[in-house]
Parts: C-alpha cells; structure tokens; sequence
C-alpha cells in the first residue's frame, strides 16, 4: 500500500512522495524505512527528527519538525489507530465446527462462523455471521452472539445472554454468572434467584478475566461502544451508558446507573443504586458514593508518600476531628482576647453538613 | 400453584383470593396478573399503588397501600427469595458423563451426578449425589464435591480440595492454588511449598473468578453459609466463619481469621495475621489492619468529590502533620497573651499516639 | 532420608542425632517425630518447647531454646522452603499428549512435555522439555513455553507470547490478552491494535486469576525470578524487573518500568508511564503517582476505624483546606494581637506546592 492509498482511504493530507510504500505500523523510534508511525502526544515532539519511518500521521502544527514524509489529520491518534487495524487485521473466521467442539444438537451456528476446540455450545444457543467462538469457550443455553462478535478464549457467556456485534471477548471473561443477591434470614442467608439476564450492545470490548453479572429480576445492560478493561467487576441490574470505558479493576455495584461517555480510570468503582450522568470522568481508584448530576471530573486518593512522612499525615488524620475543634475554640478565644477576632466566621466548618 | 398453597408453605399471612394462580415471580413494576411479587425496601411503597402484580409479598405494615392480594410476613425479602427459587428451580442435574468429557479411571462419580462436555476429572476424585460439574471445569486429584454442589462452568478445584454440599461456584473460580509464599533469599526468592489444602463447608456460595488458596501447611477454611462475590481473593490459611459474606473485589491476606456472620462489602479488605470477631461489618472499601474484638461497623473510605475541591483538600492532606503543629503552636501563643488561654487541653492530639 | 543428608545438603549445622529419619515437614505445632519444622518468626519462640517434631530448622541464636534436635542457619525461612520443596516435590511430568488434547500438526511439543486432556496448542506453538500444560489451557499460535515451565489448568498464553523455563503458572491465568488502548473520535472510541507481545523470563510464579496484557507496539516484559499473586493487573509495555514481587490485586497501568526487587504488598498500584527503581516497597494498598528515584518505603493508606470515628474525621477532610485557611487567620490575627505573634512561619504550608 502506498501512501497516497492512505491519505485518501483515511482522509489525511498527504506531504510527501504519493507511491512511498508502506507494509506496517511502528512506533517512533522503531519503526524502520517501510513502516508509517505517529505523532498524538506532543511532549513527544523531540523525538521526531531521530525518526526513520517512511512518514508519520501527525497534527499540522507539528509538520515543520517532520524530517520524513507526513500523512496530516487533526486526530493522529485515531488515524494511525485505522491505519493499524487495517495493515495488521485480526485473522479472519476459517468457518466450520472443531471436531473437538461440542455443539448442541440444536444450537444455530451461522455458516460463516469459526467454533474452535474444546468450545461447548449448549441448546438454543444462537451464533451469528462470522462469529468466532475461541478454544475452550462455553456459550450457555439460549444465549445469543451478534454477527462478528470475537470470543478469543475460554470466555464464558451463561444462558440467554444477548451479545451485540463486532463485540471482543477476552480470555476469562464471564457474562452472565448469578448477582450477589441473599436475603437475610435468621443469621443465615437464603439466595435470590438471579431470574434476569445481560443484553450487550455492539462494539463492545470487555477484558480478560472481567465479570457482568445477570440482573435480578431486569437485565443487567451495556450499551453500544462500551470498553472495559482487564479485572472490571460489573454487577447485577448495572447500566452503563454507550461509549463509557472503564479501566482495569473498576468496579460498579449493583442497580447503578452510569451515563453515556463516561471515563472510569483504573480501580475507580460507584456503589450501588446510583444515578451517574453522562460525560462524568472518575479519577484512579477515586469511589464515588452519590449520584452525580453534573458532567465534570471527580476525585478520590490520597497519593502514596515515603513512609515516615505518610505516617505521620495519617495518624493526623485519625485526630482530625480533634484538630478542627481545637480550631474552633482557638477561634473563640481569640475573640475574647482580642475584642474584634479574627475574621473567619465565614470560614468555620459545620461538623454534621 | 395458587396463593393459599404458597402462604401455606412459607409460612405467610394471606389477604386475598386463597385460589388465585401464580406462575412466576416479578418486580413491582414488571409483574403482571400471573406473577407474585414483594415489597421490601419501604423507600419503594409509594410503588405499590401502581403494581398490578397477581399478589404482593410484604410487611403488615405496608398492607393498608396494597391494591391487590398480599402475603404478609415479617421478612418479606426472605420469603420472596423463597418462593422465587421454589416457581424458578435450577434445572434438575441429568445424570450421566458426557462423552467429550475426560474422566479417571479411579474417580467415583454418584451415578445421579452430571458431567459436561469438556469437563476433566482427575484420578482419586469423588463426585456426589446430583452434583452438576459444567463445561470446561477441572476437578483435580482426591477432590471430593459433595452431593448437591454445582460448577457452573470453568471451574477449577485443584487437588485434594474439600466442598461440602449445595454449594454454587460460579466460572472462573479457582479454589485451591498455591498459596503465595515465598523465602527471601539473597535477593531472590525461594518457593515455599503450599502443603496444606481447602476445605469448604456446606451451602457455600462462589462468585464468578474468585480465588481461594490452599494453605501453606494447615488448610484454608471456609465455613457453612459463607457466600463470596465475584473477583474476592482469599489467601493462604485463612479462615472464614459461618455465615459471612464478602462483596465483589473483597480481599483477605494471609492466615486471617475472620468471624462467624461478618458482612464486608465491596473492595473491603483485610491484612494478614488478623483475628476478626463475629458479627463485623466493614463498610466499602475499608481496609482492616488490626484486630478487632468488638463487633459492630468499620468503615474507611473518603468519597469521591469534584476534582478541584478534592485537590485542595487532598494537598492540604500532605501536611496535615504541619497544620496540627501550627495549631499547637497557636495554643502556646495565645495561652501566652491571655494568661488564661483557650481551654483546648485535654483535646491536644498526640504525634504518637 | 537423615537429619545428616539434609544438613549436608542445605549447608546448616546440625545440633542432635545424625541417623534421625525425616520424612515431611511440618509446623510447630502440627509435626510429629518424622517430620521437621522450623522457626523463623521470632515471636513464635515460645512455641518451641512444645514441639514434637523430628528436628527444627532454626537460627543459632535460638537453640538453646530448642527441646529436639537442630538444623541451624542464618536463614531459617529460606532453608525450610528447600528442604520442604525436596521432600515434597511436584509431581514429575508424564510425557505425551492426551487423547482429548488438541494439538496443531505443526505445533513442536518436546517428547518429555505433558499435554493434558481439553488443552489447545495451536499453530506452531513450541512447547519445551519437560513442559506440563494441564487440563484447559490455552496456547496460542506461535507461543513458546521454556523447559520446566508448568501451566497448572485452565491457563491462556495468547499468541506469540515467550516464556522462559522453570515458570508457574495458576489457573485462570491471562498473558497477551490485548492492552487497553482505544482512539477517542467524535465521542466514540477505536480500537489501537495491539500488536506487541509478552516476554516473561525464567523461574517466574503468576498467580490464579492474573492477566498481562501484550504490548501495544513493544512487548510487556515481566524479568526473571517475579512472582505476582492472584487476581493482579499488568497493562500493556510495563516493564517489571527481576525479583520483584506483587501481592494479591496489585495493579500496574500502562507503560510503566518497575525496577529489580521491589515489593508490592496486596493492592499497591502504580498509575501509568512512570519510572520506579529499584528496591522500592509499596505498602498495603498504598497508590503511586509519581516516578520514583529512591529506594525505600512508601505507604498510602488510611486504615479502617469504628464508623462514627471514621466519619467524623471523614466529614473533617472534605473541610480540611477550609480549616487551613482559618488557622492561617487565626496566625495573622494573633501576630496583630500579641505583636510578635506565635513563630510557626517556617511550617506554614502553601496551598500549591
């Protein structure tokens, strides 16, 4: 492919030789003579004249430090993402049934689609166009996988799970699996049956070893373009709105409602029975712990120090509430001594607000 | 099944046609005239009036806004668990060995046992009466899978785990990996052997890809009742009391004894080499790291707030030691101007303390 | 075998008969006359009067306290783990292919390995000398699995992943699932390939539930002699150095070099693209955002209290800038009061440092 195919398939201004070829993506510093790379992070800028690429995906603004051929976008990040995915393909389906996959008599698997070894796919279960159902996958009874869906390996989806398209399964992952739900009897606990189950939009990524329980009584739902990442916990009733993406040990609890466009960082997590608008951002590992009306960042952790230092901040912390008495009756004191006081009333905290 | 049968069977109070039909379970709002459904959070009553529900299992106390039949109990929660898992059983176990199932010669499996496809039993395994071992799971040498019990799918029991009766592991969980235990030696480490095993009581419920190690030299113990959620790691020779109960993405580190009917929830942990009471209850996210022989609640997160305000906060946080100190120095001084001073003696924090 | 082979052979001094036989081990409590035990704790001393067992292994400094006879040595822990790693070996593997394994045609698998039944080895994958891959696993095109290396069940080694001799790893275990990289474009996200790989190398231990992603470009290199716990996180082009260790839910972002022998206790994190040298200890859930260049102990959390302590204090931080800015106040105005003021204006923090 030339670089001119580029510039035209992924609509970029092209800055150089038009029939330059290109076999493979690299990144800036490894990529050789036949290998287009990019530039999305400017803090990078320095390294671009050391480049040897046959040309970089990159802002205009940048293009004077370019010392090789240019494809131009004001989104370099996602151009090179196409451009990537379209040199380096996922294998595409080789259709047909592993003669060591067990298949239920009555299971639906579209011609076109790929069931590899040591898969099971029980009664009912129903497989679309091109579908790749990876070694060691179970797919329970009833459930249904949308055309072009990829369950890489070992993935379970449990009964009646409803997979949209395009969707990519990780190693591990489990759809479906009961919601956490006991009733307290006694000093015992007695199961609620997990009746509902996961519907699943399309273009959905989900992590290795990440987990989305069935509802209770509803479905538990993600909608379109959701991507979660590794060790996600998702639990039963959970909504999570189209386009949001969650990184690796976030986790939601159950009956919250989370918005479209979100952004959970790494080990952010919302308790349950939440309401959650869209366009929020959850800083790393922060917990939200009420409903959030307003688009917006929100934050949460306290960053780790050296330890002498830290323990010293924490044991603080521990008589805080002690402190901002002693404050107070500072305050007051001071008053009295000084007749006018210092002027901090508007300042003063209230203990229960 | 009508409701005089179900009120007779557990145990409820009924208002109503004693021959009305139920044939499912449903929430308040999705229930039709052929389904049952209950009323516990009371946040939830100013729902009843809409409900069109065959019956309402609830408190009497919510019976004057019930529009249509009612069953009245005191736990309404547990006895609509009840009836739920009474109208929608499990599916019966189907006796029998799959034939891509892989089984050792000397395994014993109860003839009312179902084994799935792709489902491997070692040598020395025993597998009780209506055990189901689902799809792809992997019971290891001289496990023993008490009657009743169900691996939904993926599971693996490595060897010589011990589970007792009805018991529930859901995919992807592993009981009975070595315990993490290493020897420093000169810079590297040095395997220590994990000797010891897991035994798990009865009716013992196991959340999707949950983790529980097998003891170093004594066993890991998990008690009757103790129900886990998804993504829970349990370390090395810990130990859990009947009836407790720990949410998704909980952790207890090793040689932990955690007492009988504890509830942690969500992200809570626990160090090692701890003993827990009975009857705790670690609220989301609490870390545990010292004893506790007090039952009652622990708690030990700071929520999320908006970025900005928590990063002042969270920066003030870093020197909080220096604020306590200036504080101190405060008293000094203003003790000094009055004569008298403020009276904040006997709420002066201790550095050490 | 003897008290006198074992002290030859792990280098320790013995104190008591030569002939005694040994054969198992055992804890202070739990080991019989055929078993030896150890001490390495020293606030377990005063268990070692009653001791039963054959011999303790034990540092010099504690014999006089020892009722039986002695393996003496500077580092007890070290010696037990070998001593009880040779009595107590894995099982060796049994060479050759299960009838229910698959195995593509132009996989290598070396005559010595073991391919247990249900696992998949696919197109040239190299599977080394005395290799045991257990039942369920997962080895993906063109993989390659070091001499000695055992994948206990259950385990995915995704494609073109290396890994080096002597490695454990527990089931559920992920390597090479795809990092978390996505493209944001006009509020949806596309995928950035993930085209790197996972270089692992020798006498490295994963824990059950773990996942390590492949790199984006370059690989995800984790070095000789790691050991990572259950249920941890590693994104993709992190960089962990040998003889690092990571306990239970620890969790690593993207990007980011960890040095040689640093300790990561259970759910330390680090946040992505940062730089940690080596000999760097992360306590208990302790979270790092900044390279560090320092060797040393760094600790980030706030430990559990009773709920009401706690959330007064809690309430307290969410005022705490507040509160700073009225001991600040209460500085100025007492300075205009008394004249000289109080003399804490080398402590006094600044709100943006």
């Amino acid at each position: 492919v030339t670089l001119a195919e580029l510039a035209q398939r992924f609509g970029c201004e092209l800055r150089g030789d038009p029939g330059r070829p290109v076999a493979r993506v690299g990144s800036l510093e490894s990529a050789g003579p036949d290998a287009i790379t990019f530039l999305a992070n400017p803090a990078l800028r320095s390294r671009l004249p050391e480049t040897r690429a046959a040309a970089v995906i990159l802002h205009p603004r940048f293009h004077g430090d370019c010392p090789v051929d240019a494809l131009l976008t004001e989104n370099p990040y996602a151009v090179y993402a196409r451009i990537a995915g379209w040199l380096h393909p996922p294998a595409a389906p080789v259709p047909g049934v592993h003669p060591q996959a067990t298949v239920a008599a009555d299971a639906v698997i579209a011609s076109s689609a790929q069931i590899d070894a040591q898969a099971v796919i029980a009664s009912g279960a129903a497989i679309g166009d091109s579908v790749v159902v990876g070694p060691g996958c179970v797919v329970g009874a009833g459930a249904r996988i949308g055309a072009g869906s990829r369950l890489v390996a070992r993935v379970t989806v449990l009964d009646r799970v409803v997979l949209g398209e395009r969707c990519l399964l990780h190693p591990g992952v489990v759809i479906g699996a009961d919601g956490f739900g006991f009733a307290p009897d006694g000093g015992e606990w007695v199961k609620v049956p997990q009746l509902g189950s996961v519907v699943i939009g399309n273009d959905v990524d989900i992590g290795a070893n990440t987990t989305v329980d069935r509802g209770a009584l509803g479905d538990t739902v993600i909608e379109d373009g959701v991507k979660l990442d590794n060790l996600v916990q998702v639990a039963h009733n959970v909504h999570i709105g189209a386009h949001t993406v969650m990184a690796g040990t976030a986790a939601v609890a159950g009956s919250t409602h989370i918005g479209r466009r979100c952004m959970f960082a790494g080990g952010a997590a919302a308790i349950g029975h939440l309401r959650i608008c869209d366009d929020v951002i959850v800083t790393v590992r922060a917990l939200i712990t009420r409903s959030i009306d307003t688009p917006g960042t929100y934050s949460g952790i306290l960053p780790a120090e050296a330890a002498p230092q830290w323990r010293r901040n924490a044991i603080r912390f521990s008589q805080l509430d002690a402190l901002a008495d002693r404050v107070r009756a500072l305050e007051k004191a001071l008053e009295q001594v000084s007749g006018t006081g210092a002027d901090t009333s508007g300042q003063r905290g209230k203990k229960n607000d």
